[in-house]
């Protein structure tokens, strides 16, 4: 069979456009409610997309006058959607500043446990000082700090998920043993960060862990992604742009000692579909027209550390911006914003147009014959293994794409028609990992007592 | 109508008698099964229980020989069983000593949001060094600055849930205005073991925050409770103590400012059920039979901190155990073993028996109608609101109890037949708590920017 396409729906209540609530059609109450997730959920999984995934910080993100912004914490979420769906895959975002891995590992454990193998972690490190503000701190950890806390917060975590040995538990009722103590073991992990004995409080679970996500493309982002990450969502505005991210991936995956098809580059895409290119073009100008300029003004000049005065909606950006280095946090965005607004010389209602789309990633407005076209142009040459689909308006943009675009790639042989695994890795095409500890004799840690 | 009972039913995979994954009828596997739980919760809800529960520690509780140890998280556990349910509330154990604030408390409000309404809080303050080698600690705090902790981390949860007022969100699409920014306030929390900036990142939930339930009863367990809790639950073996507890804990709810009749006593009772006195003792004493003896000494030697060694089957305990002053956690639990092994004379055989049965709580071995006569006599005479039922074997167990006792409460007028409420706070009775920012003019914190 020729080589598939991957699919992931990225979740967000009534779509990726921040005006979308506003549309007639949405429910702007949306993001509290299970309901219309577990619509979402089943969308996807009826176009047998891999899976559905869930962005977070642990903050109130932008302005709750702007958009809703309560966030049902993803973990939760997911184990909810775990019911009454089967096989599609559930990937939360998850924090490795603002959480100990004790905590988290367990949690995606269980999710994996509940699911039955089809959890995926989103790993990300969170840039702001807002956040870190909630967790006693009054500014960010450096870029630095938290990639290299990010990097012993995994080898934790997958110390702790490989502390039972697959076949540690025997449930062996007449001997009156449940599992062999022998095959169950502490970590005794002392690094710098982190100082936890295990074992988990759980055996390992289908995946062994859940399917390990990034997003980061900073340099220490696109070196952790190389060394952990299994899937990797980014955002990348033109073709070139992504195809130089793909390769250089694949590189730093190789470089690392994985094989590099066991990383799979998923850019996202805002589709805005029609049937026709006009009322496709249609869609999108409603939707910019229903940007409330005042709040997208105050997010752009915090992003950028301006004076938001100093962003006049029909001029340019202003000339001396600050540096990536002088950014804490979120650089790889930053610099996507202003190189973006550079290239293109869009004004500040331009660029906020732009952003209020697709928050940087490539939106793509026409109709299903050229979204596939498109998506299989990513595809054939070099710049994605599969999408992750960031429908504008949801439900609708999910509905379309699954009722209009997918049958067109399931024609051209590109796209599947049946799950044939059942675990999320295996959606993906991705190995079980080995067990660190039961595959060498010298195993680390203590057995447990 | 008369006063009413309350029941919660205490999940437990195959039951709360140890040795109850031994009997040919359980599934030995059951502690990591969605199935199994929520075969467990709907028993509960079609015989109209208002609540399930789940305990927790952030460790590997037990020898993982000896019983099913692996436990899913249960936040994430409640939140799938959320799903299926309707009106059954969902009581969950946290921490307050393992987790920051900011991410349970969120936690805790999605699992209302989700549920509409149904969730409930376990707080714990985790005793053990065990616990604390998973989180950087060598030694777990005393048990004073646990509570100080405790304290303090319910007082930012509660400003966390309130930090959005209950008319915070318009969702007004003409205006483009999703909610009020002068309705969602920071917290600005500077404590002794926290500092949150706040606002929390979702609006405040239906029963604006979780049912708060709490289970110590050391000194700081049960002056921590008359402050906060609105549900107890408590170990107590017999009438007398149940009796005193029940009457100290209205006291001190009183003296608290509280209305005591808003902190509803749950003693735990252990039900083994036949149809004949006959065949519940059979049970009883099958269940006691499966019980391996290894593993029950080294737990009783580590809770009673003395060498295993010294713990003889057919001897009486040690005369010269530690006070309970020199027991830093667990403090009553510690007692309560000691007392009862002391005034009954009991070997170290017997009480492990008891203990393997229902761990400190009320065991109780009879017919249908003796179980209800025990529930009755214990409501009407001051000792109980209600009950936390703990089934030595599930689901049997709870089948019975459903099927048998509450039948015949239900004849005598003291167990409901139907919802009446459909949050769980409304099944026990109990009053939507009051935003603390939104009815006083000098609210604390700043308006969200």
């Amino acid at each position: 069979m020729a080589r598939q396409l991957h699919f992931n729906l990225f979740l967000h209540d009534t779509g990726h456009h921040e005006a979308s609530w506003r549309l007639p059609e949405s429910d702007p109450r949306a993001n509290l409610s299970l309901e219309a997730h577990q619509h979402l959920a089943r969308i996807a999984e009826d176009a047998k997309f891999d899976s559905v995934f869930l962005a977070d910080s642990p903050v109130l993100w932008s302005d709750p006058g702007r958009r809703p912004s309560g966030k049902l914490e993803p973990t939760l979420l997911l184990a909810a959607l775990a019911v009454g769906t089967s096989r599609i895959g559930l990937i939360a975002t998850a924090s490795t500043s603002y959480n100990d891995p004790y905590n988290l590992a367990r949690r995606f454990a269980s999710l994996d446990h509940l699911s039955k193998g089809r959890a995926g972690w989103n790993i990300v490190t969170t840039a702001g000082d807002s956040a870190a503000r909630n967790f006693g701190l009054e500014h960010q950890p450096s870029h630095k700090t938290r990639y290299e806390r990010a990097d012993e917060f995994l080898a934790v975590s997958t110390k702790l998920w490989d502390s039972w040995a697959d076949d540690a538990v025997v449930a062996d009722k007449d001997a009156g043993v449940h599992a062999r103590q022998d095959r169950v073991r502490g970590i005794d992990h002392r690094g710098t960060f982190f100082r936890v004995n295990g074992p988990l409080n759980l055996p390992r679970s289908p995946q062994a862990h859940p399917l390990l996500v990034q997003a980061g493309s900073s340099e220490d982002g696109k070196e952790f992604a190389a060394k952990w990450a299994e899937a990797i969502f980014t955002a990348q505005p033109t073709l070139g742009e992504s195809q130089a991210f793909y390769a250089d991936l694949k590189r730093r995956a190789a470089a690392a000692g994985r094989d590099p098809d066991h990383v799979i580059i998923l850019p996202g895409i805002v589709p805005v579909i029609g049937d026709t290119e006009v009322e496709a073009r249609e869609l999108d100008a409603e939707l910019d027209r229903l940007i409330a300029p005042r709040y997208a003004v105050t997010q752009l000049a915090e992003t950028l550390r301006v004076d938001p005065e100093r962003l006049k909606l029909d001029d340019q950006l202003p000339a001396d911006l600050p540096s990536e280095d002088e950014i804490e946090g979120a650089k790889s965005r930053y610099t996507l914003i202003v190189d973006w607004a550079r290239r293109d010389n869009l004004t500040v209602r331009e660029l906020i147009g732009r952003l209020g789309g697709g928050r940087g990633h490539r939106t793509f407005t026409g109709t299903p014959v050229q979204v596939a076209d498109t998506i299989q142009h990513y595809f054939d040459n070099g710049a994605a293994d599969g999408f992750n689909i960031m429908p504008a308006v949801l439900p609708s943009g999910i509905e379309a794409f699954a009722s209009k675009v997918v049958p067109i790639l399931r024609e051209r042989g590109l796209f599947r028609t049946e799950y044939e695994g059942s675990t999320l890795r295996e959606h993906y095409g991705l190995p079980r990992p080995v067990n660190q500890f039961t595959t060498a004799d010298s195993a680390p840690g203590r057995s447990a007592s």
